[in-house]
């Protein structure tokens, strides 16, 4: 049974520590903490045996916290994986793994001169069965090497104060990291278009908005992000690659004739369309810390990564031009052979 | 924590120790048995701290056990059903509840008399996501009152001593189990129809098989099973209403296009099929258990009525004759209102 | 160019002296005639040249009358069939052949004696791209033998006074024909088996319907027939051979995402449906007659075995027995090699 | 019955010419020339009545000629139009309608001049049931405002002389032209981007091909285009609008279900994929003229304003800069109300 201690109770990390009391096997949620000591101590009621702690930093330090799950604000991110890596503990960091590239490099720091990955950043498409299958047909090298892949992430709805800068780091970051995991490669540039703009979404958002990205060995991708689709929670995937294409397809589920037409649920919320992803994320990350090896999944140079092309793309965002991504070099311990 | 103890520990009973054990929540294996005491030690070597117990009723009986998994021989069902009712603790049996409608009797008689359900038939169908999305639609009364349901069950092939009653009593069992819970009806006669034979097939097995069920309340269910459909294993259903129809979706995953084709994956094997659905099947006994309360899946009223099914639809298939359904009075412990 | 001679003009005649017309290649209409005769003028005043005829067998004689459509009503059939043979003119008829199979016997005799096909019978699923592409599978043999067929043949809705007859004789007999067709093979007998009543069908008539066809060679077809679908024109079609399955697809069109469904069009009318399949059925027609060759559609055989197949339905609806199906023996002219 | 004369019997013309004779309605081929006038005699000899003309002019003026199909080599489009609308009659021209901007404005100036439209421009997607079906949802608006659209055309190969500026001007410009009339919008801007080589195409030809389009509303479309796409013929098209999406579906026909796959055919030829565009394209042409109206296909403007686009998409092609799209003023005859 690993004790688990997760940092921020919000929306997300309460969703983590249902799946991890409910859901999955061999966890226990042990500590909880947030910056609002209440709603900690609300959701440590429901919890058999959790303690509060007063700050992250004790959680990490606790010894009845065998791993840690860090779900606060991303500003803060950055201190509690540091911490984390110094404990000698496995995090689970969500996205970002910090709010900078150049924190994102300073943790990548701190975990080389470990020697081991200890960190994994919570990117679930990798997760994703649909994701999955269309990323082994494409390593499989069964219809050749790819040139191209078409994606599309539909929100059905933001809240009011979602930015411009958000579809970005919050929406396409998801999109960023499936380009470079489904190719094994690093974006070289990232562009921008912006459409006409949706009826529903605030004045002054950039909502749709076309990324273009293009992969070191020359594969592009383009990425249509709509926050303010409302017809429900729509993400499309397909890769072109020289003898065929292979493509996300659409959810299965019950097919009703009525009406004059045949028809299927679109999911409605990212909840439905990821929760399976979300639960083989954790089982998957939980295995490894049984099984006392390194983390399998999204890495800090995944995190690093994402947040420079993040980085990118707002550049891109506001000139309009093609920006060029230029990462530092990679440590040997993200290498993959 | 749920202490489990499993009764035969054969495929589909180490299938089910490595789900509770790797897969779920709130549960531990225990104790296991098996007629085969060496294969049980075997097993429970990868099991911290399960014993192994002597007899199917040690067991039982033992305080470290606070529930039953039956998974023997289906002959063997009835006796172990009837000790864990004895014993007060929640008893989960793979179909059969037992061999002969006779023996089901008992069991309901032995339950009645505690006045609790305390035992859960395995007809996982009924946990299946897209089973659950079709009967959602057929209950909501959106598309009417349903008239027919056409259903496939489609096996890639089969052991080589698979006999004709198998094809009732293993395989059409499930679709008989689904239309009872589709229409929440009962079957009030079988017909059995025997096409041209699939040449893959061993001599004399009547497979392909066609199903015709009626319900009490006028649906009509045919039924295809065919065991040596070397394609895959497709399994299909269609409820046609008054207002519309509703039916299972071809599975999702990848879509390739290559070769002048573009294609989807057929499960090949029922565990890919329906893995999903043991988990939920079990997860949702295992919460029943630790709310104490009673269980909400098949009861034995349903394991006894498809056994009474199957004996029909036996005599069906050796008549050429429309056979009657003649099930004893519902007790009020199963009646749902 | 081909001078066609119309008799019969309701709505199916007018809807052929249209496609004649105004869509195909090669014919004209010369001549028409109808039991209402003011309908026949009306009907050739928006042809150019047409002339009227006082009778089908003065318009079979007719020197300026090349080929003959007999689209008038059923029991009038095999009078103008059988003078159209006398008069060694090319007949399209629409089904039925003739109302009695002693009726289509006679008509078989005649053409048999003059020891060449004239007659082409109105069966035109034969000429649908979709069914084509099935039966091209099936007899290519990469699938296997064929074992099953499962059919549906939903009607939105029928006026008041379609009878239970009507349902084998004007609807299921087009499953009937395809069966045949589908694997060259006759029907050996037929089963009738009715579901609970759909509410929208007037009182006593039995909709829906299901048929079960044995064929010679063992297949085994079930046909849903129901009309009062009232959500479509739904036509769904699935041959299960030993090695795998081909169906219909569902209709293509647009896909649209909209208010939490992705969905497609389902035909509103048979109309839409078979549009086509008429246009090719009698483009294919006009070819035979241009290249003088004999014509390659459904014969006086198909005809004739259709109604033996109907009255085998009849007579299996009335009794709910199993009713097998008799054939004179086959003419060598409709063998096929 | 409409006398039609082709200019260029060339691969298309022989296919226009056999849908004249063989597959449509009310048109016969009175008369035929090609620069190689052997290949013309050649045809007419298949076509009853039919005479050889010398040159496009005298073929246009000849009295025995009702209307004019231009399927000859495009630079010489200009003069044949031009000689066409002289002589006040109806001119089918195959796309291009001229091979310069200019030529396309000189045709214009002369058909202005005329005060009618003669002149349809062959862009037969228009003409294509599913194209239709999804433009026919946008205009209705029940999805909302359109945004963006996503467009695929994948060639299965292309001969070895085929070049990087064709891929603008034979492939590309189906997908401009589509663009144009599904938004009834002129394009604003180009800009072309190009993913990696596919192995399979000619050194230096830029294949694949991403275009951007930006209509002057504001809605973004992205066109992928690959000539090496080995697999089949496949066309792609998806408009995302404010409340919904709609898209082209996976053509229709048999679904096959085997070895482990469910799959359906992809169109091999754009033959066999737009070949009822192209007939019905035809009919509805042929029709115009029968009732003597101006046509209602894409016109010499449509013509123009595709080649001023094709300019730009070269430009953007060489510069990899967003090109502008700078239009000569509308005339009032191209004005739709």
């Amino acid at each position: 049974m690993i004790n688990v201690g997760v940092i921020g109770v919000g929306v997300i990390g309460q969703d983590h520590i249902r799946r991890l009391s409910h859901v999955l096997s061999g966890a226990r949620v042990a500590s909880v903490t947030d910056v609002d000591q209440e709603r900690a101590r609300s959701v440590a009621t429901g919890l058999p045996g959790a303690t509060v702690a007063a700050t992250g930093e004790e959680l990490i330090a606790s010894p009845a916290v065998d791993a840690v799950v860090v779900t606060s604000w991303g500003p803060t991110h950055e201190a509690y994986v540091l911490a984390g890596i110094a404990a000698g503990k496995p995090v689970f960091c969500e996205k970002p793994l910090a709010s900078t590239a150049d924190a994102c490099s300073r943790i990548i720091d701190a975990e080389v001169a470990t020697g081991r990955r200890q960190v994994q950043v919570g990117f679930m498409r990798r997760y994703d069965a649909q994701y999955r299958a269309v990323r082994e047909v494409v390593a499989g090298g069964s219809i050749g090497t790819p040139l191209l892949m078409h994606a599309a992430h539909r929100n059905p709805s933001v809240p009011p104060h979602f930015t411009s800068d958000m579809i970005i780091n919050d929406s396409a970051v998801h999109d960023i990291d499936v380009a470079r995991w489904m190719f094994d490669d690093e974006i070289a540039s990232v562009s921008v278009f912006k459409p006409r703009q949706n009826r529903k979404a605030s004045r002054g958002l950039d909502d749709p908005l076309v990324l273009l990205l293009e992969m070191s060995g020359g594969v592009l991708v383009d990425v249509e992000v709509m926050l303010n689709a409302s017809f429900g929670y729509d993400i499309r995937g397909e890769v072109v690659c020289e003898d065929g294409t292979v493509e996300l397809s659409e959810s299965a589920g019950a097919v009703v004739k009525a009406g004059g037409r045949y028809s299927g649920r679109v999911p409605t919320h990212w909840v439905e369309r990821f929760a399976r992803a979300f639960d083989t994320e954790f089982q998957e990350w939980l295995d490894t810390i049984a099984a006392d090896v390194e983390p399998t999944g999204p890495s800090c140079w995944d995190g690093y990564a994402a947040t420079v092309v993040c980085d990118a793309g707002l550049a891109a965002q506001r000139s309009g031009q093609r920006e060029p991504v230029v990462l530092r070099e990679r440590p040997d311990l993200y290498k993959t052979e």
